[in-house]
């Protein structure tokens, strides 16, 4: 059976459930869309995926097929089980907010991954209790030796996706990022759609 | 006139207040010891300091002097306005927890820097919302071109020190990490004391 395939609109968040052993699979439907991603424990909101606990837990800002992601009470929330993009995801940058396309000159309210998040999980009557820093689908953020970031553009092509297993009942949310402003949904300056759908267990 | 100096014992944390224009001046006294350190706003226990916040803000996952470390909602709380070591502090780790020393092989509590920073908060009557990722003073995080994280030992010596002024009221907590598993607190896996002292406004 084909799964359903939902959208992530442009500029805007979704939020789906999932059962521990069911996956997601997270469509970069027109290759250049960063999509920021959490995951909360469905039992308590206030354990989530951690990038701050992912990254000594990998050894390594990047994470690949075959890792856990883990929740900053260190246990598993969701494991990468595949990737057909280069691999690169950011795990360094905070979702964009209201704060920051002000600081970027913007005089007038701007969509951000922030408020998407909170608005997502609304419609499944849950709410955060932050917004935790987001594993960053797509997003190009290289780091030299000196320690320098960068605003890249993806390496994804269209059609590209990750697949996301739940290594406990959990709640993922995304945000087809609304950055504008600068290149990282690519140097056209247009965000657009995506989309996931849920995959049975394997 | 002499500033007190405090002493943060090795293993446990310390919080103090700021008052906008004051500063903290952290010493590494015996050289190799990493201090997290939190900021939380005076008014508002949830604006506090944010590793995820400062990176974008920066371009670069390794502040240095002269930079203004931001919080949560993107403003300066903190500016690192002097360092007397060589700059490698780190933003990328998550606070140690008894989680941690539990995959570390621990089977007995350890002392650890997030209940560090509540006990440290307990003593001036304050609560926070969670435990930010900390900035962790002299902890030596290299990241490579890949994206691989190495656990290195400090490249401080004794003595060194960074002064951070306070941009709006606010309270600082440190822990003197008590990592001793790992060598980022030196090959000696020796956790020691650290100090502080409060300097009025420049």
């Amino acid at each position: 059976m084909t799964p359903t395939r939902y959208t992530i609109p442009a500029r805007r968040g979704k939020a789906a459930r999932l059962n521990a052993g069911e996956a997601i699979r997270i469509i970069n439907t027109h290759g250049a869309q960063v999509v920021d991603t959490w995951a909360f424990s469905a039992d308590d909101m206030t354990e989530f995926m951690s990038m701050e606990h992912i990254r000594p837990t990998l050894g390594r800002i990047f994470p690949r097929s075959g890792d856990a992601l883990v929740t900053n009470r260190r246990r598993p929330i969701l494991h990468l089980e595949k990737d057909t993009s280069p691999g690169r995801h950011d795990t360094l940058i905070a979702a964009c907010d209201d704060y920051r396309y002000g600081l970027l000159g913007c005089t007038e309210y701007h969509d951000n991954c922030t408020d998407n998040l909170h608005a997502a999980l609304r419609q499944l009557g849950l709410t955060a209790p932050e917004c935790p820093s987001p594993l960053n689908l797509w997003m190009n953020i290289p780091v030299d030796g000196a320690g320098n970031t960068a605003w890249g553009e993806p390496l994804s092509k269209p059609g590209d996706y990750v697949v996301l297993r739940a290594a406990m009942d959990c709640v993922v949310a995304m945000s087809a990022c609304p950055q504008d402003i600068l290149p990282i949904n690519g140097a056209s300056l247009a965000p657009t759609e995506a989309h996931f759908e849920i995959i049975g267990r394997g």
